[in-house]
């Protein structure tokens, strides 16, 4: 889905608190930077809601959400920016392609994708975050016992991605074609997923090893 | 789902033609016996649409459906007995535990599976057709290059197979979480099926090589 433009949104970026403008500089860092033993990326965070809410519900764990589009980046930044109980959360505005760039070897403990653009055009299916192209990224960067968690309301990304892991040479671990027909007060719900569930739309969830 | 009994149904299986009464004396030879260079197994026929639809569909390949249920196979029988159209088909009445002793090692070239009892309470497990125990057999009697089709519309029964038949070796060739919201006439709908549809509900779809 595409967002509206923000009028404020790229002003607002380049005096936000929480954003991280070089990210390169903490390569390697991250853990020490947000005082954490368990580094999450959220990789397309859109306006934000996931990880902030993940990181309150885990305060001890640190959280990178990342998000291409300017208009999202800024609705999430300023959210981050204001909410004063948020935990060790911090934004990145920019593509994950830098993924590597950003992050050392083995960094990340837990990757998240959420309802990530299916791209349903198959002249675009390398834009797919789980393109086969990112997974080798996220192999790199991932830690050696790290997991990659997806969630989508799209059945034919959702299926897509359940291949390309595969291929890739990931493992699945957990896998749930209606994950909010049962409650899972653990994992907090993004705004597109808020939306779905009140539409009755089944939720599909994968979790992967490397 | 439960059938009700069919006070016929024994006495009818007794004497119908279609029934293969001792299939270990087939082991090695259905191909020769049902002239065909393709061999499917439906294991789980139910009330018998799906492989009789399917040995319609094609003419040339060979189809033995398996059912356990006395009531079930006894009204598949008669249904394969009267239809005049049918195509290479048969019918064993018994346990699929018992699949390497009426198949040869790699003798079936694809293994369906539709709408499999989920056994949902965790102590049944073993009992599910995708457990690892049945994937073991299926294993042995499959093709090289053989696959192993799966629908159901159970949300529950889909997730633990897919983590089954990974951890079993199998590889996803093809996965759908939504298979029949587009038209698929190359697969021919079972009755539980035509029902789901009717109500709107999700089939999903897997196959696998091995």
């Amino acid at each position: 889905m595409r967002m509206r433009k923000i009028p404020w949104a790229v002003e607002y970026l380049e005096q936000a608190q929480c954003r991280i403008k070089v990210p390169e500089q903490y390569k390697g860092k991250w853990k020490q930077f947000l005082d954490t033993e368990v580094l999450h990326v959220e990789i397309g965070c859109g306006k934000g809601n996931y990880s902030l809410g993940m990181s309150k519900l885990y305060p001890q764990e640190g959280f990178v959400a990342i998000e291409k589009n300017d208009s999202a980046a800024g609705v999430a930044a300023k959210k981050y920016d204001t909410d004063t109980e948020k935990g060790k959360l911090c934004l990145i505005r920019g593509d994950a392609q830098a993924l590597n760039e950003w992050f050392d070897k083995q960094e990340i403990d837990v990757i998240h994708l959420n309802f990530s653009d299916p791209w349903p055009k198959k002249r675009y299916a390398k834009r797919r975050l789980s393109n086969t192209r990112f997974l080798e990224q996220y192999k790199e960067v991932l830690a050696l016992d790290g997991q990659i968690q997806m969630k989508t309301d799209n059945a034919k990304l959702f299926a897509y991605s359940l291949l390309e892991f595969q291929n890739a040479g990931f493992q699945m671990i957990d896998v749930n074609v209606d994950y909010r027909k049962e409650p899972h007060p653990e994992d907090v719900q993004t705004e597109y997923e808020e939306k779905f569930i009140a539409k009755g739309q089944p939720i599909y969830r994968c979790v992967w090893k490397r």
